[in-house]
């Protein structure tokens, strides 16, 4: 049987997200009715992680296990033609019989876009958060060294996650100021549940001077979700790339 | 009586178009929803022209005659937090007496923006034309100034564009490669039509080797629709700026 890796992209504003709900209509969903469509095989993908409702991808994987003889640029042209156009494939490859796009990643990126000025932008009013307050981009940025290594991020997680342990290993957090967009980038082996979210959401606290970076270092001490900030919009938050 | 001129910008996605059409929603009709609720007048608005359905506005004007003593900044705020948030609204000053945002423009600039590439791209779905045929953005750059002029632009309007005359005068007309975007600008006193969308098609059939300068020139002098190019698709299509 082939393994087959798809690498995609989605706009997440039309969908419930990634994974396959009862009744609602996710990537998941519209990927295994079009895969059905070119294979006549009821087959189920395997994402590299769930993502929220109303958040993108720039470079998702999935893997599929097939039958199908379909050479592989051919399913990523049949794929395109028959996807909604917020859902598009860009690479399609045979991997390993053990790959599997949700185990095998050794870290992935994500990226949160804040519109940090006066009045909202109508042509991004999906892809930005838009929050008029001015954030201090440079306090911000000073306290991402507090969060980057290897900790345990348990503040940073929503309920409802549930998970063995929260020791996650951050390898790069970065704070930049481009045009009015704020922009925050985070790499690390795995995530918690809305932690990329709740990161940011923490960070603007800094930025608008309501918390420290020695605050910082204590809500993490102390392993308490309360103390972090809020957790920001999904729409602001794109998944960047995941590294195999 | 006040005259009021207000910027906006907006994603015309979900949108017929700017104008009002009975029974339609309309960016027109959004702004004069929003302002009989913020002036309890039933205010008709003039816009700086008509975009079609599908068409988006970076800089866009109208204006409005109000009693409102409601003051400037606090109209954008408030028609910021009614206003859908793919419409929004940058600047509101007050106009002289008989400025008429149709009529009062020296000249505008559009932006028509087409992904070239193999691959569709989700995140641009409703932003740029998809066209994976690769485009000699040199050959387009090259017979723009065939183009750049006062002339008789019959060949570059659609049928039902009734004017007086079809002479215009365009004063810029580049095309631009980034990365695999492919830009085109155009800058006239006045446009036709579709003649932005005509214009366009007209130059991708250069960018593809099916037409040349010289057709072009032939095109114009002929005052042929039906030799020019195609009408390329609205989404591609920015209103980008306009110049009292």
């Amino acid at each position: 049987m082939r393994n087959l890796v798809f690498r995609i992209s989605y706009d997440g504003t039309a969908y419930h997200g990634f994974q396959c709900q009862d009744g609602q209509i996710t990537i998941q969903s519209e990927l295994e009715r079009v895969l059905k469509v070119l294979t006549g095989e009821d087959l189920r993908i395997t994402g590299c992680g769930r993502t929220d409702a109303g958040v993108h991808a720039i470079r998702y994987y999935f893997n599929v296990h097939t039958n199908s003889p379909i050479p592989c640029d051919r399913f990523v042209l049949a794929m395109n033609s028959l996807l909604p156009s917020d859902i598009t494939v860009s690479d399609c490859r045979e991997a390993e019989e053990d790959f599997h796009a949700r185990f095998s990643p050794k870290y992935k990126t994500y990226v949160y876009r804040i519109l940090n000025q006066r009045n909202p932008e109508a042509l991004l009013c999906n892809r930005c958060y838009f929050y008029p307050i001015p954030l201090d981009v440079e306090k911000m940025q000073d306290a991402c060294e507090v969060i980057i290594g290897e900790k345990d991020f348990k503040c940073f997680m929503a309920s409802g996650g549930q998970v063995k342990t929260t020791v996650r290993h951050v390898t790069e957090l970065t704070v930049t100021k481009k045009g009015a967009e704020v922009e925050i980038r985070i790499s690390a082996n795995g995530f918690l549940y809305n932690m990329v979210r709740i990161i940011t959401g923490t960070l603007m606290q800094i930025g608008i001077g309501k918390m420290t970076k020695e605050d910082l270092r204590e809500i993490i001490d102390n392993k308490c979700r309360k103390e972090a900030g809020m957790t920001v919009p999904p729409h602001g938050l794109y998944l960047y790339d995941v590294y195999y």
